[in-house]
């Protein structure tokens, strides 16, 4: 089934109807149409270019992969870049939709199939009472889906910050190399992530102030919403630099302590074995000192060795060495 | 008792009536009402919400927390969500209050009971001489209640502080693993406490500045006065960060003096018993050394002992080896 | 004597006259009355409140301690509160002048003996050519006298970080412990400072920019001198914060430096006597390796040691390690 | 062939004509003339300057290397310097172009033949359409090119990192030195690109926001275009930057825990040695000890001997030292 | 000689006449005079302030040290404070300069020789066709010769960093302490050196924005041109900064690798001599070991002795460790 849709003063007329028909309704002032591209070839995209009256620069943008959430503002129409964001094991996973906006018309351009479309048909058809504001409404769906996605990875980032945070003070830790992998690509992720996150305030603030006539004020709270949970996100992200950060100097730390009570201990252990060397060597002398030969010296010996030894240990113990 | 006021002409005319009764006074121009929910179901809020001409975006993020205050203008009403702080052993305790603010009427939703409503009360008795500003005194309480709240929240994370900072040059410092878990609550803790401390400007500076009719000049300086305590919380938490580095880094680096104290003492300890050794060694051949089986063996065996061992000592204390 | 002055027509009238006189003054709209109240109490400031007509949250403020400067602008006075430092070595001794100014009055109000009035006083004196400039003119004095002791105090934190910069290359080093704990001070009252001199900047473009009537165009270099002393001050803050960040890292690096040679030395001393005592460890076998019993093994095994014992200090010396 | 064109009415007329035959068109107001000067001699820019009516700073800018963009608007001229760079194994290899920016020509000056003018002469033939802009629309094709440039260099920088990222934790690494190298060089070249990078901001937005009246409207999205794409390269360099740092950061920590992983296994073994050393040591002794000079004494030494080795082997594996 | 000029419409008319005589020429419209002033009495200066109707306040800075770039603007005039910077081994060296511009002439107040005023007056000849500007021309020689000076400074203290950088990884590396001790300088000169430089943006911007009727549009693209150095150096200075700081991170880190390296190579060497050590023990016992008193003990002694002392030497160095 094709992803389009067609509105009429708020309802719902039509769904799933061929995009080759879109070019019906594009014209008639009262409907309102969405449809999608997923990965569409330049041929393709040309021909809803010259349809919608699209800048060329604007088509560009939709074929090339960008990076970077943007706003453009034509004549004639709004073209924006936006990201879905996952967090998956091996990091962050990207899948840019790029919008074209016209009066009457919203249409999405996806890369890859990674970004659910059907999350957000769920949500316009959740508050269908707004439709009636047609294009404003179709936007404000597909950016509170998207910033929502944000939001998830932010916590899924906090969650494994605090896992880490929990580790930390364990008795049982974990390898030193296998937190240390944990903290890099939370570190790593949190980097890119941030590129992702904060040029979005100004998309929103963009659509906010300025002077279109696209987002009716009965909208407006919507999008402040919406520009509230990207102020969120992004103070959000900031913090999370900091807890990595603190996680990472107290690990480096704690580690150091860990390191430092063995070789403590090891060396008190040095000691202990070292004395009684040093007096079987005395007694190994060749020499008569008093005891030689006799049984007097083993006696002697001995007792040395096990009353330094144990005065040693003792004072080790005490001075918590040991 | 129900948590219900009514003011009329600056005059506490009625407290604790039942919720219920709220809507008769509602549309009195002259009357002043507040009331407090306390976790409200759904319904609820829907009935309150019809009743005072609410926006549902309000209601939806009453009912969901937040945990970053904000504040949302409306056109019949303002929103605001704060957060009252304590700080435990755990860590911060946070409790969301949402605000919902009309021409005459002040709405206060809280999430859990741990909120203090009785000491915004206690306020509200203390001034009754600006009870006459209605809802602006209303909200000044609330808001002067939960600014001191982050105050003390503050001066407590000064004095946590302060406390490692006391330890740091004690002469019985706290074992290493205890003061760093100290450092690492008290900066946790302070990067949490920030992300709820510098969004209040925000909030605060909108109610100033904007053409809000429901602050009176009388009322502005009250608002002044608690801009200027979330200012000074702002400033506080930031230096505060700054003193937790400092105690941080030193800290480091005397654990590292103290360590390597012991391993100079340790390595000088080991040279002595080392050179010992090795005169016995020598004294142990099988071979015909000068004082081979005689006592003239022992006691230069004995002398060099003693004196190299002694000479070690004297050195390694002059050179505060030891 | 009590601390009074009544100036009229730019000319000192009168001095020292009781505080209870002011009053008589007041509403002499050519006469401009200054006093001093030293820990006033509630009542006393209850008094002066009525008389000169203040808001009672200044009068609030000036009797709570408050630890950050402000400037309050009230209907028909001003209220400010500034801080005169002086460094002790204990850190810094702040001692809290609140300011009541209004047309023709200025009230000072200290909660301790430590700020010197005297030197106010010296102040106005030495220019008696401005003192018909009247208010302007006699908070300016007070405002000069406290931002040159924030500037003698930035001068002395930065003297104790040229003394432990030069320390820190000498060659009789402080302890490290003395020297770390010189570099916490500095830090610590450096953060504290800056929460001192920072909001001064605000403080006096408030004063400044503001349409204030009390300062006249003549004074306004003398309040933007003051300005640019204390720009000076926040800039020398922040860069003494770099400063000992220098002076820091360095020398937790040439500790290092410094403990790395020290084991250095010993792991080299610890080489040249174990080789001996494996050699001799060698000739104590019971076992007939050729000299065994013999002066040949004496010889032997001396020369051994006296060999290896030299080349490996000859070889450490030349590496350095020696 | 001389590096010259000729527009007249969005048509490209004439190329490669003499720079002598320059002069000929500059008065013509409807032709649009480029011309590209390799390393002028002051002389030849004199000539230049006066038929253009250029203004004697922008000359000398153009004789003396520079090395930060900007953007100087003269009465009847622009004057722009950028780089163009590219990476090379020895860091950033910079190019300087500076370009004279009248109504109907520009100007281009190269102070060496590694800024490729064919590149963008290549840019202008692809987009012919455009070329009815006249200067606006040459000065877009040398300013995307230069752009685009920084921007393949951020990339590169960024493999380089992500290389380096691979590197850590690899199973053979890479030795620390030569890490290390990488590492301080891609930070030194982020430093010395960021100083290249950044200015470009303004001078794009001063091109777009001055009333200037040589770019057309229809021209101002392909402008904006460049300006996104400084802003991608300036993001993209500052998150370098904490890249690098996070791969330093764990670099250390990861060498450190190898280090401490050896020093461990080294004073397990050392442990292990030791002990049988002190047993033989006893055995050793010149007293009658149990088993002197009996069989007895050999088995109950290599008992000991093999036992304790054996144990303290086993015990240490146990926890991991070795 | 005097440090006099009389310039009248843009042409030098005299030179080196006593300051005595400048006073002839102040009041005359069509002059424009400039005299200097080294280290000038507080007499000598109330004369000037007097004839040129100076602020006592400028006189009284220009009598004392500042340390900070300034400019005030008094009704009548201006007053600039700034800085000549020059690199001694020893850091920076500051010589102040103070400037009164008024409307036909330029005071220039040197507090020391150091301060090359011959520079000053080249660059007036350099540029004749500019003397028309009168004061306007004046300043702008001067402020050009002091901002080229900190560009010396700062390209001397990229060229140190250079040095340093070349240092680190060459194979004869610097002793630590004598790099530390630069790296040590260099962060210091830094730090001052931006106290200095900061403020010049204030202070050109100053002039060039504000409306003083004394620099006429004619001149407006040469101060811009100060003001395009004056930022270069400032983002220069930033950017020493980081490079310094990456330069003192390797070295730390590659110090760290170097004393690893050797700890590595020493701890192979004692387990190397440790275990001959054991086996000649365990031959020495008095005790019946087979072999004993026999030349099949000597000689599996030897042979165990080195077998395992070159397995454990072929083994360190397969992995790396000698």
């Amino acid at each position: 089934m094709a992803r389009t849709r067609l509105y009429r003063h708020g309802v719902l007329e039509a769904e799933g109807f061929p995009v080759a028909e879109v070019s019906d309704h594009l014209h008639d002032p009262e409907a309102v149409v969405w449809f999608d591209l997923l990965s569409p070839t330049p041929e393709k995209l040309a021909v809803v270019s010259e349809e919608l009256g699209l800048h060329p620069l604007a088509i560009e943008d939709a074929l090339h992969p960008h990076q970077r959430p943007k706003i453009d503002v034509y004549d004639s129409h709004l073209f924006l870049t936006v990201y879905a964001v996952r967090l998956t094991n091996g990091g962050l996973d990207l899948s840019e939709l790029s919008l074209f906006v016209t009066k009457n018309a919203l249409v999405t351009v996806r890369d890859s199939d990674s970004c659910d479309i059907d999350a957000i048909i769920a949500r316009w058809d959740n508050t269908p009472r707004m439709a009636k504001h047609g294009v404003a409404f179709l936007l404000h769906g597909v950016l509170d889906y998207v910033v929502d996605g944000h939001f998830d990875v932010a916590e899924d980032l906090d969650d494994r910050v605090e896992q880490l945070e929990d580790q930390l003070f364990s008795d049982t830790p974990a390898t030193g190399r296998a937190m240390q992998r944990q903290m890099f690509d939370i570190r790593r992720t949190t980097v890119r992530f941030r590129r992702i996150v904060l040029p979005m305030r100004e998309v929103v603030t963009s659509l906010m102030h300025r002077d279109l006539e696209i987002i009716p004020s009965d909208m407006a709270p919507y999008y402040q919403d919406v520009y509230d949970h990207v102020l969120r996100v992004s103070e959000w992200t900031e913090s999370l630099r900091e807890l990595v950060g603190n996680v990472y100097e107290t690990h480096l730390n704690l580690q150091g302590n860990r390191m430092n009570d063995i070789m403590k201990r090891v060396t008190s252990w040095a000691a202990i074995i070292a004395v009684p060397t040093a007096i079987t060597g005395f007694y190994g002398q060749n020499i008569p000192y008093p005891g030689f030969g006799h049984a007097a010296g083993f006696w002697s010996s001995t007792a040395l060795i096990a009353a330094i030894s144990v005065a040693l240990y003792v004072v080790f113990r005490k001075n918590e060495w040991l």
